[in-house]
């Protein structure tokens, strides 16, 4: 019953009880293999420690990214490999890609993992981006001071790899020290992003199929807080024309990636009388944060998208029946557990995570309600 | 972090990570498993045999319902027990009873696995069913072939246990062989229903919290074929006065049952010429194939809410945000996955089981609207 490897990397569809491979296994690697199960797939989940997608599959390894036995051992067990985060090291991906389709491919791991790539590539394309600076060497630096001092402008320093949730930023004020920052960030390859006067951020969340098709939710809004989202609305209130202007966006990014399942695309919104009305802030190769109304609003959420993507199948709707705002439950937040529940028209999703702890994303909870015009 | 069990007892809210244990290993159990984990809850599922449930579950067993080290072991790992079928031995839900809430309770395992205590329960509440008589021994069988000519009506002789899916029933027309129908089904006790001439079967899915509070979803009209159920549409097309007493119906039996969970209730509407309009003609004391369309229509799906109420939070809601057409795949319909895959606005959800064989539920698709008004 086993799908023929080749007729899978031709493009055939993946059949019931195939096995889908998840690298990682956090919330949304459990919310990935949720949705695999409900498609009839079974679910096998890779980590390099203990997380909750391993309550809710088949099978479930840990190993470091790393360990190329232990990831052989996986792919010979699988049918299709897809990934929960972008900070699945490339040269895994590579080499599982000899034995297994990994979907999305290696190629939108290296772009998403390092904002100096990334950036490049998305200006490439035609894409606005937040004007940045390099900082990638000591030489460089004398370059980001003097450019920074240009701009007149504030700034966020932000290490080119590994940052997450707020984590490797460091804000600079106009005139603030540089230099310094990046010696805080232990000289790592940086990027100096200029501070934007947005007037709000969206994200469009994209899923592209085996076949080139693309498809796009309703665009949210979103809200941070300490580097951390925290909501995420829908309608976003944003002029329609703008949100088409980003869903052509994200399919610009998708295409020239060859990307297959949900790409999340964050875009700065500068308002109505910008002359660049959208830059793109960063993309994340994955089911996103800012996708999670879905689950309560829309017919196929973000998660079946992938899996439908990954496995080949046609892409279901990404029309919402509902408005949602999404509100994330951070650290003890989620203490809250029994109020919420109590609440009507909340759709409460807890990670089952082990500890809460303060900045660690413990579950989130979708307020419903009709759907509106927009 | 093991919630007190004292405290579970007496009506505490399970706290996340509380391990639900799931008697029962197929697609319901599945399903519930699957609700389970995004409240943030562990799932252990027990069953016989393998089924799908395994497959999205932290811990499961295998072992006979009659295993007492077995199930002893199982409870030992686990806060709270429930179930996905009826046929579990009263016996294992007593036993487990000493170590843990099992809930619902073994009183409606008792009621609902046995035809002759079920129709004589749910008379004596005062709540119609269809006419029948008792066949449990050779002298009974002379009095129901006397009562069935009496009738002058066809009727269905169904074994009083053990019974499912149109199996260990045979249909009896006017003037038929009673005595050699018993006969065929091994002389086990039995039942001889009335058929009714019904316009259509209804279902009430009623959820009662810990507390005795009662929900119900909106009434679906079920079709079956071959003793099967194939589709459940909502609205139902019944007046909103029937549907009404139907769910006062539902409530009267599981508060004469105190029952924990979602009850599911099958009724025939006669029409609004009837002088009795509704008529009970099972209960099961488990989530319910006719509820399936929650899972897409509903912000709270029957899934949730029987965990829920197990759990002892607080009930979710019950209403509906969309309508639906649930239609079961049964055997080789399931080899329609890629087709229906395409059909927009189907929701697909495929059980995962290792084998199509004929009669089988291998999944069901829900067709969702927008919601109309009734």
């Amino acid at each position: 019953m086993k799908p023929d490897p080749a007729a899978v990397r031709a493009g055939a569809p993946l059949p019931p009880r195939s096995v889908i491979g998840i690298l990682g296994s956090g919330q949304l690697g459990k919310m990935l293999a949720q949705a695999a199960s409900r498609l009839g797939f079974v679910a096998h989940v890779y980590g390099d420690d203990w997380g909750p997608a391993f309550d809710v599959c088949a099978v479930h390894a840990i190993g470091r990214y790393t360990n190329l036995a232990r990831l052989d051992e996986f792919a010979r067990g699988v049918d299709v490999v897809t990934y929960e985060f972008e900070n699945v090291p490339v040269e895994a991906a590579e080499h599982l890609t000899k034995q297994v389709p990994v979907r999305p491919g290696a190629q939108a791991l290296a772009v998403a993992q390092d904002r100096i790539v990334e950036k490049e590539f998305i200006s490439k394309l035609g894409v606005p981006v937040a004007p940045y600076l390099v900082l990638d060497g000591e030489a460089r630096v004398a370059d980001a001071v003097s450019g920074f001092a240009g701009w007149g402008k504030a700034g966020i320093l932000k290490t080119a790899r590994l940052g997450y949730d707020g984590k490797g930023q460091v804000p600079i004020a106009v005139g603030g020290d540089i230099a310094g920052a990046f010696e805080s960030l232990k000289g790592v390859p940086c990027v100096l992003e200029q501070r934007v006067d947005f007037a709000c951020e969206i994200s469009v969340i994209a899923v592209r199929g085996l076949d080139g098709k693309l498809a796009c939710y309703d665009c949210p809004r979103n809200e941070h807080g300490a580097g951390i989202l925290r909501r995420s609305t829908v309608p976003s209130g944003v002029p329609a024309s703008v949100e088409a202007e980003a869903r052509k966006i994200a399919g610009r990014i998708a295409d020239a990636l060859d990307y297959v399942g949900v790409l999340g695309v964050e875009l700065f919104y500068l308002g109505p009388g910008a002359s660049v009305p959208l830059m793109v802030n960063e993309i994340a190769p994955r089911v996103h944060n800012s996708g999670h109304w879905t689950m309560d609003a829309c017919a196929v959420d973000q998660f079946e998208s992938h899996i439908r993507a990954i496995a080949g199948w046609p892409l279901g709707t990404t029309s919402r029946h509902s408005d949602a705002a999404m509100v994330n439950l951070i650290g003890h937040d989620v203490d809250r557990w029994k109020e919420i529940a109590a609440e009507p028209n909340a759709c409460l999703h807890l990670y089952g995570k082990r500890e809460a702890r303060d900045g660690r994303k413990m579950g989130h909870v979708n307020h419903v309600a009709p759907r509106t015009g927009a």
